[in-house]
């Protein structure tokens, strides 16, 4: 029983929690600088954290540029913003991209790097301090010391990790979900599920990650056959399992799963959380064919057998892309690569990736 | 689904952590004040910590004079030492005893009060930073933001409350209670599944609450019926279930169960951990009594009927003390006017908490 669990971040949860709660951004600085993207006006969110700084009288400016998967130009171009208006706190507001985004700005608005160095980790102790506020239930990012930006030298998605990049603050406010379509809460679903799912599947998983990774499990199964039309209180639900399965993987990091789905992001576009689904499933069978124990206790929390939930997951993912073979073979070599091949309860073969490719989305030999 | 989260600790857990963690220590501070009962020596875990702090270049003073329950006088007698030798953090290492004392000498070397303006709340946000070290497995004062100490105005012990006392570490080596007496095992384990308990039974309860303290409950209770001879990783099992109880009462507090145990701490120097034990099997019948479905919930956490845990305390608690009549009757109208009274999913009536006392340890007229 050797392990350490530390997520600093104060959750803030319930429907018109930003505005309730305005006097908790208070401590944060005199003036945000809050990064997001287009959609966060539609959800409601902006509107919201603007009129909680209002009443504060805390100033703030809006950089709303970020599209998905980020890139170092983005954030750049929100960190020039921060420097032009003198904020001294970040609030992000969006699905993972703009949190990202907003840690990435916040670290290194303390410590500036070169380009190539950023992705070079041994950040120090200290970024500006953080409120996240999500308006999708999938990335956890509000709850983890990781943000995850587009990586053009290394052709794919790549995470800085320090400890200040866990957020002050995080509000959970379900709200911001209620008119996403299907595609989206699915996706994002899906997200956290794999969150979830590959926490327990790590060798630095722990009484402590388990703990948040199964109640994520426990409560966010059942709510994955409901997506279409979810109701408020399935949004709640959503958000909070989303947010524990940030806790789990603010304690593990994720698998391969997501280093081989930076790929299928990167060179095809396809969505980060659908990404995660279409290749958890085979994933998940290959670590069953070995036996390994966590896929039994993935199983328990959802109440399901291993074949429920990789139908559950197929049934949600719907149409698959396919992709070249040729492609799922060089993928297959470069995850072989990836630090994250060998954290794993089973360590897969590179024959093993390439079935996960294959079986997931192979089209025909070109 | 409204509710906030916040444990801002940082757990480190497992045989031999703190010598293997020492540099954890190293941005607290330059000279540390360990506070400490007479135990820490026989536990190991003070030779463990001055050797972190040797291998950090870290100076240290030992405050060694903490009894079971600690007075005001213990405190500023800490104090005055902290201050003597320029002490700018705090080790807190022991059971509640030396960990509560701890932290009211890091809040107070802060905020100087008035012996009577201790316990009248409405600190500011800093404390000497801390890491406390429990040696046994109960109070789970480790990652709380209390501190307990006994209030001789009020014939009771009285807690004083702040984010502040939250310690930034919270070392779990369960070696140094491998030796405690089954006594001390059983009280201490009685307080931490009182604290998971009773945390289900508050109206503050919250998904973020109940995720530790189900954890807790389901670690914990099948562990109650090996106390006499408890294995190692019983004993891990048992520090951990302690923490996770303490992490759950940081978001709620505890009941009137607590408050009731104070006066027989105060009065008749029953531990306190068995003083919960004493009277949270007649509480929890009460509460069965009136369909409250947090009983439920308790039940399926252990795994038992509420009948089957009650009964697991009873045994746990072994000879019962008997207190006079007139003294339950007098403690009933106290327990009426103390503010967890009200807190509960069901109100006890003056009659509820004067037939938990006859009922628990009720004696003769006299």
């Amino acid at each position: 029983m050797n392990f350490s669990s530390h997520i600093p971040t104060k959750v803030i949860a319930g429907r018109g929690c930003v505005r309730a709660h305005a006097a908790a951004l208070k401590p944060l600085g005199t003036c945000a600088l809050i990064v997001t993207g287009k959609s966060s006006k539609t959800s409601g969110a902006l509107a919201d954290v603007t009129a909680a700084l209002a009443q504060n009288s805390q100033r703030f400016a809006v950089f709303d540029e970020v599209a998905p998967n980020p890139t170092l130009a983005c954030v750049k171009k929100g960190l020039a913003l921060l420097q032009e208006t003198g904020a001294d706190f970040v609030i992000g507001v969006g699905g993972g991209s703009p949190m990202d985004a907003a840690k990435a700005i916040a670290l290194l608005a303390v410590e500036p790097r070169a380009d190539g160095a950023i992705f070079a980790g041994n950040y120090g102790a200290n970024a500006l301090p953080m409120a996240h506020i999500p308006t999708t239930a999938g990335t956890g990012s509000e709850v983890t010391p990781y943000a995850i930006l587009t990586d053009d030298f290394a052709r794919t998605k790549t995470s800085i990790t320090s400890p200040a990049l866990f957020p002050k603050i995080a509000f959970l406010d379900a709200a911001y979900t209620d008119n996403l379509p299907p595609h989206i809460t699915k996706n994002t679903a899906m997200d956290a599920f794999s969150h979830a799912a590959e926490s327990m599947l790590k060798n630095s998983s722990s009484p402590a990650s388990e703990l948040f990774a199964r109640e994520s499990l426990r409560i966010l199964y059942p709510r994955l056959k409901s997506l279409e039309h979810p109701t408020e209180e399935t949004r709640d639900v959503l958000l909070w399992a989303s947010c524990l399965a940030g806790m789990a993987i603010a304690h593990t990091g994720t698998t391969f799963v997501h280093g081989m789905g930076y790929f299928l992001t990167y060179d095809y576009g396809i969505a980060h959380g659908r990404a995660n689904g279409l290749l958890l499933g085979e994933t998940l069978r290959i670590f069953a064919e070995n036996h390994v124990p966590a896929v039994g206790e993935i199983c328990a929390a959802c109440g399901a057998s291993a074949n429920e939930i990789i139908n559950t997951l197929s049934v949600l993912c719907g149409a698959r892309e396919k992709i070249p073979r040729e492609k799922c073979r060089e993928y297959a070599a470069r995850a072989m690569q990836t630090k994250n091949i060998k954290a794993c309860k089973y360590q897969p073969t590179e024959e093993d990736i390439l079935r996960i490719f294959t079986a997931s989305l192979g089209g025909e030999e070109t």
